[in-house]
């Protein structure tokens, strides 16, 4: 055997995959990155329009990050989280600079779910109330709280979860669920669904909204103007906390530090993840605003976990976050979304009738297939598996031969390369999924 | 201000702690460890007695580790979990292949939670039954699910959690819930105990028991002989899966890849984490029977996570298991158990009239402090805290005032150095245990 399929074979031996059915799954064997392409074992090149699963901000194997986790490697990889760290210090100040508001305190985990668990443990604990609303079309996180939050198929087969989450309808002008002729009305109605909800579940029984700012992998929903606001003045409204969950769309994803500061809305806590490190060494968190820290002064924050502040990953961070301002990388993702992703998706769209809508921001976009642009009928069926994602698989499958890793979820191709990528490979990265979409084109039936 | 005290400050600034009051707690900065050491950054060395939180099983810095560390984040720090990779690959291999019995698949996490999370996923999709039977006296984490699992106190302010989670007790001779006069009269009991238990729960609606083959921080309770064997028999007899988490027992702390291997019982998921690579890079995981992991064969698994099989933490992982073999840290760790900590602790429990009992085998022991030795009243009583803590609070600082750092969990010190400490730093720690212990006594009533 070649060495490519030995390690394949090995792999398929002993590693068992997430979301995957470990036989009709094939993961390619990766041998190495940099930028913003990686290669398999045979030298395929592949431009990452994935940045994996949307945390390689920064791009693979920045020189800087990887010299920081090496250093901090050789100096300390960590200390248990009851002790004191300068360098974890370094990292919860930066974030915290960083961050709206009050959001002073940073509770570091491992990762995205970790987070969110402990932002609702916060909520819940800070307001005496026990329900949590969190959005339909919304990932959060794959164990027993987080994935009760979660919107969407992933959530099914690990019910009944925790109790007191209740789901409601966020906007969604391409899809509304409010039945709106735009995206003024659907932030509106979102609004006024929202506050139905609260009223007819009990203000006074919520302890906070969780929501993800700009919906990540449940479609690249970018909220109407004024949603985040309205949602921000109904919590004030009642008492109710606001959770932004920003594990994807944080840190130079949106072209902010936080997505939400692209409406200048504070939350009063926010979770963060990936893009904080791109994932060098995995770290997660919540950052919490000082008014809910200081009930924990001197009552215990019941909650923890060994490797909270982990040296190497704050070493990862402080490194990274110097970088993105050496190197201005939020402001060329915004130039990527405004420049060059955004007017180039919209050509596509006008070549592929099976282009639906493309929306999104930064380096976060997503291209809605459709077989029929007047019904919308979505290019595959919702939650579709095995032969209905026929037609998703065969897109993939063409980008794929071209040298394109995309995104995909459903009926959408996402385009989250890192944030860093040139001007010219997303533009290269364009034109094959230019190409590609005239196998999406094949199945227009409108 | 001197740099000690300012990165105090710092920290304090901006770090939110872990199962902390954040104004009243204390931690100390460290600035460096090596071997069985570590420093604060005045000097002042301290010899680990807590392996931080239990996980630092190859002791602080170790050079192979570290290397592998250094050269796997210059190659590649990381690609998602939905790609292949060789480093992952062995570190499951190498895994899978310390496993017993037909664990032979390695679903991974970042840590302990994430991993009983899932061995609970993984135990309900194989079974098709919800109920899960957990011990009291024990801790599996702090997410929505784990923490249900969890019985004791920690549980109680993340109430209420995941439905279907039932709490037993296990064996604890020196404070029988069982009345048993003795240790083999408290496994058959606590065994009938489990019997009746999952007779009156119905043992058609139970997917799986869970529990510590040595309960870790709720005591270090070393089950009696033939205790996992009934376990395993009860549960064969009416298809209930066993998941041994094994995140602090294993890799070492008892002298064997896996505490369970001690009385030759295999379970059919294992949870891991600490220990597997000392925590030098977050990881844990799930070992799996090859049996459940068929199922998933051509049915999706539905969970996952980010940086599921992260490289930098396999390579530690792959790099630590190496190191354990070629220096025979397995070995080392039984004989400090049976030769140096089992021995002198007896002599402890001779001098000290505060000492009730000693128990533990490996480098996993525990001195369990009364008041009085006929009624066997704690030092403190249980889940103390503030004022009523005192007693321990002295001995703690009795044992750092010395240089000697040890991890005290409600009435009991724990002595659990690194899986590598030599003897004579263990008998160092000791001495000072044993002068701390004065401290103690001088509370004794009896």
């Amino acid at each position: 055997m070649t060495q490519a399929s030995s390690a394949h074979t090995e792999n398929r031996e002993h590693v068992f995959y997430s979301w995957a059915a470990q036989e009709t799954s094939h993961p390619l064997v990766v041998a190495g990155a940099e930028g913003s392409w990686f290669w398999d074992e045979g030298g395929k090149r592949y431009l990452d329009f994935s940045s994996q699963l949307v945390n390689a901000n920064i791009g693979h194997q920045h020189p800087a990050v990887v010299e920081a986790v090496v250093a901090q490697a050789r100096e300390l990889t960590t200390v248990g989280p009851q002790h004191a760290h300068a360098v974890r210090s370094e990292a919860a100040r930066l974030i915290a600079e960083r961050a709206p508001g009050d959001l002073d305190q940073v509770f570091f985990t491992t990762g995205g779910a970790e987070a969110t668990e402990n932002a609702v443990r916060l909520a819940r604990l800070a307001t005496g109330r026990n329900k949590i609303l969190a959005a339909y079309r919304s990932y959060h996180g794959s164990t027993g709280g987080s994935i009760t939050l979660t919107g969407e198929p992933r959530r099914w087969a690990s019910e009944p979860g925790i109790p007191g989450v209740v789901h409601f309808f966020g906007p969604y002008p391409y899809r509304s669920s409010f039945h709106a002729a735009d995206a003024a009305q659907e932030g509106e109605r979102a609004l006024a669904h929202l506050a139905e909800v609260i009223e007819l579940e009990g203000p006074s029984s919520i302890a906070a909204v969780i929501l993800e700012p700009v919906v990540g992998t449940n479609g690249i929903l970018v909220p109407p103007d004024g949603y985040l606001a309205g949602v921000r003045e109904l919590c004030d409204a009642h008492g109710i906390l606001l959770i932004a969950d920003e594990v994807m769309s944080g840190f130079g994803r949106c072209g902010e530090w936080f997505a939400i500061d692209h409406w200048n809305v504070v939350p009063d806590l926010i979770c963060f993840a990936k893009g904080v490190n791109s994932g060098y060494v995995p770290l997660g968190g919540v950052i919490i605003s000082q008014r809910i820290a200081d009930l924990f002064a001197r009552r215990p924050y019941p909650g923890g976990l060994t490797y909270s502040g982990h040296l190497l990953a704050c070493a990862a961070a402080v490194a990274s976050v110097r970088a993105f301002e050496a190197e201005d990388v939020l402001g060329r993702a915004r130039a990527l979304g405004s420049e060059v992703i955004g007017p180039q998706l919209e050509k596509l769209a006008e070549r592929h009738p099976s282009v639906g809508e493309v929306r999104g921001l930064g380096v976060f976009w997503a291209v809605e297939l459709v077989r029929d642009r007047v019904t919308r009928e979505p290019l595959v069926p919702f939650n579709a598996a095995g032969a209905e994602a026929a037609p998703m698989t065969a897109v993939t499958a063409a980008c794929r031969e071209r040298g394109l890793w995309p995104f995909t979820h459903f009926n959408r191709v996402h385009v989250v390369p890192p944030c860093t990528t040139s001007p010219e490979d997303v533009s290269l990265g364009l034109s094959i999924l230019d190409e590609a979409l005239a196998v999406a084109d094949g199945y227009y039936t409108g």
